[in-house]
């Protein structure tokens, strides 16, 4: 790399002694280790995820700014996703010589507004050489002992509930990784996302649109937080891999089954032209594809009501219940209009092909 | 790989199923996060180190047992240099397709060989796919608000003292990338630290005792804890990039310089016909290499008697006196057997030529 890796650090540590630490930060980055206070009487939540360079994206067409804002974005998700507030992040940087410290500096940005926003901070890290850039991000949270959703509560009869819509970040890796769409729109879709161009119009705002629900997933805070107050979930988990996958796991952490009927599930709809694609390949995205990041959750069907109430009245985001919770003994089944089981998307195998993919 | 993503994690989910978890773990392996529950009235401290293949690294004569014994023991040796308990760890992945499920499973062994060692439990963590393999852990730990010892509190006329000795894993890691030790005598080694061979003797001894130096590096939990507890350090560091290199980050955090007399610095001594080194360049390796892992640490003369009575009593590692704390306008200096300043290693930049070694 153009600068060594003492010199990057000190220009990351210069930047992030400009950013506002979170409430309970003790010692900051620089040290051998971060120190951040717990909230007496929490508990300690953490979790990690990675992105790795032409595995989840290219160099190609990505920028620094957004990489950070994805990276950051992908593993705060799984705080939320536990009914937690999240603390402090870790970043954890591979980067190759041919990387820019300009590129370096745009990462820490597009982490620091998304943290900002979500009320984190960047407590420390480490930088590696690596061939291929990594970047894998460790993220701790806050959670009143017993408030915590995990995935092995939901009961059979529950309705199965998902936030927002989607297959619009699979479709976008799609267009992005088969050339379907360019460096210009990725450009733009960062300028919008930094606040600095006008309201787009016409296929632009379409294109901004769907590659931010790659770059910018729209981490469901506020309904999450909502969610974990209220105690109303058996169950939740982030769909980072799909309904199908991630739904899977919540059956089998909760020992359960599930119906979902395929007609019901929210698609991402703000297609470009340049993007354009079949309603059933659509579908095949919001099912298979993954990195959404929006909420997949079960409540009982008597909190059916108060769920409703909560979101409106809170002015969160759209809900959309896809189907129930059945016993382990129904396996997970996908049914047509029509009440069929429906081909390719009738059990838990048909998954497993898709799993090595980004 | 041979096992899908899911697969593999299931593997390691039931793996780490049978592990005894750390006291505090609430949520364990297996859900979007782990929660553990804090001690009240301590802070946590966290932090995350990586290794990358063919930069930490090379497949052709690492095993899994010893990678994932590297990883752990570089990781947590930051924890313990802040004077902390290590408490959880997370383990992010990245994996080929040319990896082996049974790579995978000896990379847990190792990991939780030393874990359960040092009173961490594995509580989470991510796989995604990468080319070159890395493995990226976070630990975090628990001290006494007030009892930890950062890099910014060393004071001038201060002693500057080592624990251990230095330059074994940097000679170690220079045969291993040029070929002067072998996959025989990694394998050796790993039998040795699984304790699966009688003593060994010889230069198989010398072989095991250097490669140890590299793979199980000696981290030194007893002497920062207690240490800690003493509270008679003014500023500690784990040696991860040599002291010339590390002393230097104790004196920009602290504002203060040093003088480091050559001659004291223990230098690892049982070297293996195979690595035979002149001491000029032990020294240097010392200096500049890395990877030891022992701590440097900087106490007031006044509490230097009381210093080698704590670790006399409480039966812990040799330290040695290496120089002390000057005022920061005199800089970092090395001085030779005859009060020279030494050539080339006179200032803080002769280091930075290094830094982008392994």
């Amino acid at each position: 790399m153009r600068l060594s890796e003492k010199e990057l650090i000190s220009l990351i540590k210069r930047r992030l002694a400009k950013s506002t630490p979170s409430e309970g930060t003790i010692v900051g980055p620089g040290d051998d280790a971060a120190i951040i206070a717990p909230t007496p009487g929490e508990a300690l939540v953490i979790s990690t995820d990675a992105v790795v360079e032409d595995v989840h994206f290219r160099l190609e067409w990505a920028t620094g700014f957004l990489l950070g804002s994805k990276s950051l974005l992908s593993s705060i998700s799984d705080i939320f996703a536990m009914g937690a507030r999240p603390q402090a992040c870790l970043v954890s940087l591979g980067l190759s010589s041919r990387i820019d410290p300009l590129f370096v500096e745009d990462l820490f940005e597009g982490m620091l507004k998304e943290a900002g926003r979500l009320g984190a901070s960047i407590v420390g890290g480490n930088i590696t050489r690596s061939d291929k850039v990594f970047i894998d991000m460790t993220v701790t949270g806050l959670v009143a002992p017993g408030a915590a959703i995990t995935r092995a509560g939901a009961g059979v009869g529950d309705a199965i509930y998902v936030t927002g819509c989607l297959g619009g970040a699979a479709l976008a890796a799609e267009c992005l990784f088969g050339g379907r769409m360019d460096k210009g729109a990725v450009v733009k879709t960062e300028s919008f996302l930094r606040d600095d161009m006008a309201e787009p119009q016409g296929d632009d705002a379409a294109q901004i649109a769907l590659l931010s629900r790659f770059f910018a997933p729209p981490i469901r805070a506020q309904e999450s937080l909502t969610l974990a107050a209220a105690r109303i979930c058996t169950s939740m988990i982030d769909i980072s891999d799909g309904i199908g996958s991630d739904l899977r796991e919540v059956c089998r952490e909760s020992g359960v089954g599930a119906v979902i009927e395929i007609d019901s599930i929210p698609v991402f709809d703000r297609v470009p032209g340049s993007a354009a694609t079949k309603k059933s390949d659509m579908l095949e995205l919001a099912i298979s594809g993954g990195e959404d990041y929006e909420l997949l959750f079960t409540v009982r069907q008597a909190d059916e009501l108060r769920l409703h109430r909560l979101f409106r009245t809170n002015d969160l985001c759209k809900i959309t219940k896809i189907g129930r919770i059945t016993p382990s003994s129904e396996g997970l089944v996908f049914l047509d209009k029509n009440g069929r089981a429906s081909g390719g998307f009738t059990g838990f195998d048909h998954f497993s092909k898709k799993e090595e993919g980004h």
